[in-house]
């Protein structure tokens, strides 16, 4: 298969699919991204990547942020954090708090956004500075030293995270919360502002396709079942209110976030990552989707 | 792989999980099948198919025959029906009202009572007697003439379907259910009424798993793409609302019924069935479930 | 006080209230009536009563029906009516399904549309036939042998009555129904269906003003308690999802239809019944709420 | 009217009301109240007041605080207040977020925790310290210059504020709360700790029962409308999820609070209170409740 071919053809291929979503604007720092940005990576497991447009510059992973923490939380803890959180579709918004309050606290799924406050508040109980440990999970993913938190979003994020820190009150209530709300809404904030290319996402992913495994440092960084359950989680939660939709289009498991990047699982083959700002009505990347229905299609690649 | 011993081996491993689901009550009809029954049947698309226990015993279809609907509905209609029922799962309880009627009547996925009602009620769109027609459609999907519905569960069905005739008339209040409410209903109770073993679904299920093509009739049933996105469907929304915990377990499309059957699929590879009646809280078979865990660690057949 | 005055006033006050509602369409009979219809009727204890305006025109009852069977099954049953239904306001639209659900069946309050099926079914069983009883009770309230129901209206309402089927079978699947669905649903729709004036009406609630008496017939109806307890559902659940809104403004007990009546108490002093079709955003009539907040406002009757 | 008799009698009449309800044990302070307290007071417009038990012992206000807030709010901004809080029952439990995050942060009333949240955020716009101003308020209206907030349940409350925190901080990302959170949760947390008598309670509630004017002082406190129109709130929506019911039994105008009291209006003719620290299911004094049935029933105060 000519990768580089498919993706230099869906580059062309999307064009039409621009200017239909809209880049995401709550905060000013993700409003001023440009919205015609797009780039594509592929990190097969013989080393060899691809990549087409824009793909080696860094964007805000904001969701994307979820899925590294709950794979470092479950490297560390394992099934304990399905004692804080569920690990099914909401049927509902991202933030919505109504099954939150109807199911006393327990978040639905680990990528809602409650159900990252519940898995980021369990990665905290570990020893050590949290944030420090996410940057370094993220570093040796992506075996990319510069990538880190931009502190302008970071900061931005954390003065509009109202709607955040009231489900973060609302699970501390039903005790579901143990850390300090302000400095967990700090930590999650900083998560979701790093900044990562779409050549690092894919590379960071790709254990996930390998079970567990990543040949690129050679040993394994969860273990076989772990990384299974995590795409199994992916492809039922990893799209907001989008993923029976998501599957019957593209066809993988995979996450996405309000930047615009979408990071997708092709078991034992590869990891894809995405990055086009306009996002739908759901909140996942527009074109980003369009590329990856197309990806799956030219290369047969759907796991159904 | 030896197949055989897989399935023997299973048979002994679930003895455990017995005792601990309910057979479905709601009607007598369920309610008097003997909770320790056990069947389990793989059609490989060589022809070969393996069996253990009660595999060539027919029991009560129900929901599984959701599945074979919204196939005949897609191998007529194409794409029309998600203009009439969506392809999400929905968080909520497979009889739950609150979401259709927040969203107007248009159920969440056709797996769900409400959707399955939406799926047939397109069904009964088409020209010809609906139930002849499923009938005969089982019929040839499953090789096997004697394919049925049983009266008595029908009849029954029919008299204790008030939760779903109340969907029925909500639906049709928002102008999203054509047909007469009683004739629908009446159809939809004997489609859920169909008995067919496990051996008979197995070879049913069989073209899902490949890409739509039936190599026992040397055949398509339905279109590549077709069944990929039913696949797709069943894996968001085919059990209950357990859809998260299912994938993260067996890993593998599935469709569950009330009668204690699951019908799983093996892209690329074979059709499964499992029939154990007793079942979980959310409605799926313990032990079959348990069964089909059990396989796909076995034989690394999960899609993840 | 110079009643006459008095109401002759509101009739000028209330004109540019018009053309800001909309008159009831979900059946053809109901949206033929002329919007700018207007009436308004007093009825006194010791036998006057004072009139404006198409005071004396009969217009369809709706959910003023509501009332008195509430008050003709109390009659008869007594506070068992309170085993079947509830007494709270919904936070609502009066035909939600969501808290019905959610209640298992049980209504929030006789005012609702599942509360009203709910008052019937009970009311169906007394012996007897109860479209008769109804429709005799209503002429003996009203002192007027030509009450009856539009069979047009009723018909037309039956065919449209797909929302109350559904929420009739939901209450009926958790055995809060017990009457056949099509006779319950046939007698609501004719209950619904009543025409009578506003002299009619003022005069048929008059009892309830008078802690249960009729001055009129010089008889008890129902008794002291049970006419204020009724008063007390009126205040906080008469008014569909606008009762707050309602108590504020006009601070009377009161039952509205969406044939532009309402039905209005005033404790130990009259009762009031004013009728103009144009409706509100919550169902209640537009105009009407008007008239009524400007006569308490003028002759310091709110209970407030 | 014997109105000390009445009392006396009352008070040995609830005896066999006593355990059946529960002491709120939310917080440790309001645990470890007696719960076999009880007292009553009521309040004449000639300056005579009756009462009987621990009508002098101060105990913990807590909600009724909401209606000197809402109180004093109008008096300064009137109709203000209503753009930022409804004024219909909610249909649900107090402290729940489903409709608050359903209808875009506007809370349905003052008097549940959101909405009266939203009413103090507005108090604490005027220029002064908001404490000082409500207890002199508090001061002001029951003529007792020791009346202040109990420090030690204000702190246990802000402690254990975690639910009214999320509800502060939904609404404030609906920019419906203006205040910094922290602030607004002391303040709210002082107001619920104030400290008063059944007698200062009744006192204090006399003007709503006169049209706003306080004969204790000689002048009004609030206008005769807005008057009214508080005693419209109150009576649906002062009592929880349980106005339907209190409006049934007990038939006035009522604000109850989980220390145990209830004020109530009789408009025109007095204010009562009564306190007794066992709370129903829904937050009320259950023998508070019963208590002031048995009042209305035994000198037909009654509004209905």
């Amino acid at each position: 298969m000519d990768y580089q071919a498919v993706l230099d053809y869906i580059r062309e291929a999307v064009e039409p699919a621009f200017g239909k979503g809209r880049v995401a604007d709550y905060i000013p720092a993700l409003a001023s991204v440009p919205p015609r940005k797009f780039g594509m990576a592929i990190q097969l497991p013989d080393g060899r990547n691809f990549t087409t447009g824009d793909a080696a510059e860094p964007f805000s992973i904001q969701s994307i942020s979820k899925l590294f923490v709950l794979q470092l939380v479950m490297s560390h803890l394992g099934d304990m954090v399905w004692t804080r959180v569920g690990k099914e579709p909401s049927g509902d918004r991202f933030n919505s708090m109504i099954k939150l309050e109807m199911e006393h606290g327990v978040p639905r799924n680990p990528f809602i956004n409650p159900g990252a406050l519940a898995t980021l508040d369990l990665l905290m109980s570990l020893k050590g500075d949290t944030k420090q440990r996410l940057r370094d999970y993220l570093r040796y993913l992506s075996m990319n030293d510069t990538v880190q938190a931009d502190p302008v979003v970071a900061q931005s994020e954390f003065e509009h995270a109202h709607l955040n820190r009231a489900m973060a009150h609302l699970m501390k209530g039903y005790d579901n919360i143990h850390m300090d709300v302000d400095e967990l809404m700090e930590t999650y904030c900083h998560q979701c502002a790093m900044t990562m290319s779409c050549v690092d996402l894919a590379r960071a992913g790709l254990p996930l396709a390998m079970g567990g495994y990543s040949p690129l440092h050679e040993e394994s960084v969860i273990s076989t079942s772990q990384a299974k359950r995590i795409n199994a989680v992916m492809l039922t939660c990893g799209t907001y209110d989008s993923v029976g939709s998501f599957a019957y289009r593209v066809g993988l498991p995979a996450k996405s976030g309000v930047g615009g990047g979408i990071l997708a699982v092709v078991p034992g083959k590869m990891s894809i990552c995405v990055w086009a700002p306009e996002l739908d009505a759901f909140g996942n990347s527009y074109v980003g989707a369009a590329a990856l229905e197309m990806f799956t299609s030219l290369t047969h690649t759907s796991i159904f």
